[in-house]
């Protein structure tokens, strides 16, 4: 059989590292065709010379002479800015992953789906500014969308096509975070240190903040949704701290299937890579006996607002999680500048959606350009974000 | 779509019963071809009069008088005995539920697999004294074996098919029974009281027995073997006393998926009978924050040398599974008239094992009748247990 080509977006990122790892542990047989990162040039070059792409490509364009320096004389093109990555996830190879971090990560991920790729798909928003989009495009084109997320990979997994109509409900696991057990008026006076120390994963700061808000929960379950076309009322979350089980399909007869597991991104990554086959690697075995107990408790949405409005955003439709999304942005980066309180995050979030929604800016046009819409709606957004944070600012 | 024709043999036991219950409520379109029954006469007619099969049959053959009584005026067929219901599985139902308890049940479950229907097996002992033959046949005539056993049809749920030379270990889940935390010293005390006394269900004297020395865990790893062609040293016990996670299938990509739900058969009856399909009905819900808490341990195989000895007899293939079930019942048999003690149940067994293999006696001879030889190993094994169990009773 002939090697399969492989694009790596956001390679030297930490999926895309666990990417190249597990294909290197797995000894799969690759052809790279593209690498692409963001400013790391040191490990880019490296990566480039250990898996010889046909394009290896920097975003950030003033490093693009360091990386022909580090590459000289090994006969790999290089190339540099935003342009130039999308132009290298155009090229159309069988297997893309998509693990560019943040909103940057849109635009190469629609141009992979067009050229009819397996996307392998980590960037979030990708799925929930541009997901009904992303996906339609994907079908089209021939190609498919397979989640690398821990959570919507297990629900993939036990997902079975042949028993869609008959699944009652998505349960999606969440760790809880770091104030799980906290009041709201101990959340109130939260400090930027106790919201990103989270209890299980050393994360991102960004990331940290969401996942003490559960607003990581409410993004995934508008990712939920479009991914397994599911509508928010049979999209459940769970809280469970141990984070073992990744998520649970529910059926109708009675059965709940579910995926457990180490937490390793390299088992989600291998189920995308070898799906709907497998691959055997040298991976971490979950022993049940050693871990010894599962817990779980039901969310309590008064004391974390923000899943309730990632449903009301994903019942909102068109631009609503869009927005969201950027409203969250901005009000977790005030937060970390000690702007705002903890809990105004998710205040903030829910003023400007419905500033948003009342002025209708949120309704889809079906003949926009997915990507160009997602971003007006992402700016505009971010726009009435601003103002709502300095009225926030000017009540404290 | 024409009326699916469905078998139910063995209609008014336990699972029999759950199954017209869940084809009632599922608003199932049958075409009932025939029940059977062993000795309850008056709800096998109930059964009849609602179902209106081809044919109904009551093993107790001094019962068929009243059955007719009963039947009088209704047109449907009545026979009587062992060979009638043999009879009435032969005639090749599209769907036949195999619930008659013990040994009887073997001859009309191969004759349901020579008929090439899709057998929904309950029925242990035709896996357990002639687990390849059956399914082969089974194979051959067209037709197929889906487990309705909680454990196994948990493991069939989530085995993929194309992904079965990637399963690295099957997990079969176990209450751990009433002397899950008992020392020898004190199960060598056990009562008959005490060994039936099971934490999580009622259930009959010999299996509540089985379960408490772990013989069911040792009896569902060799059918697990058979149903999925696994090794022994691909099968492993784990000790999970909520009994919510009816079993997991370990990958060698890392992902265990398993299993979850409420104890009731009629889950796993309903997915038997839809498969690759689901169906709907009014199943009870698993509620995992109502649930709050699971947990796992090691099972113990020097407490529970049960699970050793069926391992062992897995390993020596040909008749030793079949020939250790009859030592085993010879020994619960004995242990509830107050013959042996607790512990002796397994010694009896492993010595009656000890002395069979060493005459070569289970040894397969492969143009043997596989339901006379099952027979055969079944009556030398009760004999040569017999004899063992003479000798521990001279010695006690």
């Amino acid at each position: 059989m002939a090697a399969r080509t492989v694009s790596i977006l956001g390679s030297t990122g930490s999926v895309g590292e666990s990417t190249l790892d597990l294909l290197e542990q797995a000894g799969a047989d690759v052809e790279m065709i593209a690498l692409t990162g963001g400013r790391n040039v040191a490990r880019l070059a490296e990566q480039a010379k250990r898996w010889r792409p046909r394009q290896v490509v920097i975003e950030d364009e003033s490093l693009l002479p360091e990386l022909r320096e580090r590459l000289n004389g090994s006969n790999i093109g290089a190339s540099a800015g935003a342009a130039a990555i999308c132009e290298a996830a155009a090229i159309g190879a069988e297997w893309v992953m998509s693990s560019i971090v943040g909103s940057a990560g849109l635009a190469p991920t629609l141009a992979a789906a067009r050229a009819g790729s397996v996307i392998a798909l980590a960037n979030k928003e990708s799925l929930i500014c541009a997901g009904p989009a992303l996906l339609a495009t994907a079908r089209e084109a021939g190609g498919g969308v397979i989640p690398v997320d821990s959570e919507h990979s297990a629900i993939f997994q036990v997902l079975q096509p042949a028993c869609r109509d008959r699944v009652s409900r998505l349960i999606l696991t969440a760790s809880g975070g770091p104030f799980r057990g906290w009041s709201l008026d101990e959340m109130r006076g939260a400090s930027v240190e106790q919201a990103v120390a989270h209890p299980k994963w050393s994360m991102g700061r960004k990331i940290s903040v969401d996942s003490a808000q559960m607003m990581n929960k409410g993004l995934e379950m508008i990712e939920a949704s479009y991914l397994f076309d599911m509508p928010s009322n049979q999209i459940d979350v769970l809280i469970h701290p141990q984070s073992v089980v990744h998520s649970l399909v529910e059926y109708a007869d009675g059965s709940t299937l579910a995926q457990l597991g180490e937490p390793d991104m390299r088992t989600p990554i291998a189920c995308a890579w070898s799906w709907p086959d497998r691959i055997a690697w040298p991976a971490p075995r979950l022993d049940l006996a050693v871990v010894g107990q599962l817990t779980f408790e039901a969310p309590d949405e008064i004391r974390f607002p923000a899943l309730a409005i990632a449903r009301e955003a994903l019942n909102a439709g068109g631009g609503a999680p869009a927005a969201m999304n950027a409203a969250n942005e901005v009000g977790v980066a005030a937060f970390l500048d000690r702007r705002i309180g903890f809990l105004d995050i998710a205040a903030l979030v829910a003023e400007t959606l419905e500033e948003l929604t009342g002025g209708g800016d949120l309704t889809q046009d079906s003949n926009a350009d997915p990507l160009e819409w997602a971003m007006s709606i992402d700016m505009g957004a971010r726009r009435t974000a601003a103002q709502v944070l300095s009225r926030f600012e000017g009540r404290g």
